[in-house]
């Protein structure tokens, strides 16, 4: 039996790269925040969810199981990627055991269910483990602006995949403890000034219908930043700035600005901040503990961006050298317009990979005084 | 004699693409503003200035005029690019004209002066030509994306070359006037509130050194539209919200930002406000006179982004869609660190010309609702 079940298993990972292959083919289908709260209403079906999740998720696994094979060899190579792709492939054979089961057969929506929790929990360490990959893969090689784009690129397509296959997951469970993820989330907090500003409507205040996890993460991350930067400039003043908050509802969008007066960040500086691969942040200890993986490797404001972006909203930064920085989340104000965001695999993404070591199609700037007599000509 | 100008006239036409092959081969040496300022100075050579221009000048226009060529042919023929082409290459022949000239003949150097003048004047109405050829080739054929961008990538570095070979020529003519072209310029307007903050060497006014018409320029293009959003935004008010300036100098940037309560603009239009191509505003007529010529064609804010960005900074919308824009310009407080940014011919740039109906490497979000049982193999 022992063995019957090794075979099994070697004939099914076998057959990966072919699964791969095909669902990679399909290109994801991304749903809108209306279409979330239409699955948690009263007239969704389980069985409607699950045909559709059996189909849609192996589409978003393999499209972005076909971009992790085309990392670096160095960076794949690394135990904490092999890891991360081990559980990719497990997850899609623990999904593709359902695609011809009985969706009317009860035993059957609720194993897909417990393999959904299952998939969860393995794929919780996701980010901490991609990111120890990257430092080690850092580490031994020298940085370069291409590999740090290259790097850029894939992981913001990587979080993303992941963003969006949680909250499918999620979205389905939510059956199960009869929670809607998507709620009613109304903006205030005693320790700041919040203004808030609607142009429909006159008053009263902003409603926002949206994920309340990652608008807690967003505005969490924003105001840590903003509280560090404010506590850090002031050391020897008698009183700290506050930190306000300003809310406008406009027809199209709903926009959340936070100033602070904590001196501010050089324009230069700024890509750096939402970079994977120049994130200064020490090396964090990845033990057994589930406290806040995110918060060692400075990777709290582009994992920020993307769940802005996921919903086709931005975030973005804008500091004032000297005096402070806004800093600004863009949300859509209607739930029909707040569409998943969705990497797919295609020849565009493919060449994305493929080393380009191009010379800029803009001067690069020397430091040294140039001499006004002698040209030289470019390679 | 008239037949032999003919034929000296066309063996230099002749000679033409055998120039911008030469030239374009050099990359363009880009100054900083200390550089100007040292050249605008008392140990300042009008000579060792003419030796710089007559070889950098034909590398800057060279360097434009292959990219001009790599147009799309329904552009390029169109007769307003035929008219900008055919002055860019009279005043790439007019400097060759000194290429072997002595350098230490008078006669030769007030020559070149008034070639530079010449060209300067014969160049004066590129922008809104040029624009006429884009409205022209827009209107015959249907607007996409890829097109747009193509344009809008030729655009950017064709004015800011423009805007470098401009500078250069009005610096060697200041000698001239005895007026040197960068100045200190002291921010202030009884009609604005003004802030200003420094993070070094404590309050007092903060002062900029840097090309005052340019400055101007962007400020102007900044405050109209502050300005007309306020008005319009608050036609049935009694009093209107004032515009805000604030200007923080910090060790690398010296940042001015504006701000006005004129309603905002969403998210999604923030890019068409940079564009060329999308440019909403009525043909206007290109007459004889010389009064705004920008105006019209919605170009304001672009080449104010490009007139920041030559020298290294940025100028940034950030707009609260119920409540008002935020315009930023940042700018370098060094003027070590304000060095011309300019587009260079090469491998790089050519690439960009060479048509890519590729897919986008992100899904398209369908208006539609999306039926989830069925799923399409992509494209």
């Amino acid at each position: 039996m022992k063995f019957v079940r090794f075979l099994m298993k070697n004939t099914a990972l076998a057959n990966v790269p072919k699964h791969i292959d095909h669902f990679s083919k399909f290109s994801p289908s991304p749903l809108s925040i209306k279409q979330f709260l239409d699955f948690g209403s009263t007239n969704a079906c389980e069985k409607t969810s699950f045909m559709f999740l059996r189909q849609e998720l192996p589409v978003r696994l393999s499209n972005i199981m076909k971009e992790i094979n085309l990392l670096p060899d160095r960076l794949l190579g690394t135990p904490s990627v092999q890891l991360v792709q081990s559980w990719y492939v497990q997850s899609l054979l623990d999904i593709l055991e359902f695609y011809h089961r009985n969706p009317d057969d009860h035993s059957v929506l609720s194993g897909f269910t417990d393999a959904l929790i299952t998939i969860r929990n393995r794929h919780n360490d996701v980010v901490p483990t991609m990111a120890q990959g990257v430092i080690e893969y850092r580490e031994s090689f020298l940085e370069d602006s291409i590999t740090s784009q290259n790097v850029q690129y894939f992981l913001d397509r990587f979080y993303m995949s992941r963003i969006s296959i949680r909250m499918l997951i999620n979205q389905h469970n939510a059956y199960e403890t009869a929670k809607l993820l998507c709620d009613q989330y109304y903006m205030d907090s005693p320790a700041l000034e919040v203004d808030q500003y609607k142009a429909v409507n006159g008053s009263g205040p902003v409603h926002i219908v949206y994920v309340p996890s990652h608008l807690y993460h967003m505005l969490f991350e924003l105001f840590k930043n903003a509280m560090r930067a404010t506590v850090e400039s002031h050391e020897s003043s008698p009183r700290l700035p506050s930190i306000k908050v300003k809310v406008a509802l406009g027809g199209e969008d709903v926009t959340i600005k936070m100033s602070d007066k904590g001196g501010g960040v050089p324009l230069s500086k700024i890509d750096r901040l939402f970079s994977y691969m120049y994130s200064t942040a020490p090396t964090p200890h990845l033990g057994s503990s589930r406290g806040t993986p995110l918060a060692g490797f400075g990777y709290g404001l582009p994992i920020s961006r993307l769940y802005a972006k996921y919903f086709q909203g931005d975030l973005q930064l804008y500091s004032m050298e000297g005096y402070g920085t806004d800093a600004v989340i863009y949300l859509k104000a209607l739930s029909k317009d707040s569409v998943e965001r969705l990497p797919v695999y295609n020849k565009s993404a493919w060449r994305h990979y493929q080393h380009s070591h191009e010379a800029d199609d803009w001067c690069v700037p020397s430091s040294d005084p140039k001499n006004l007599a002698v040209h030289k000509i470019q390679q």
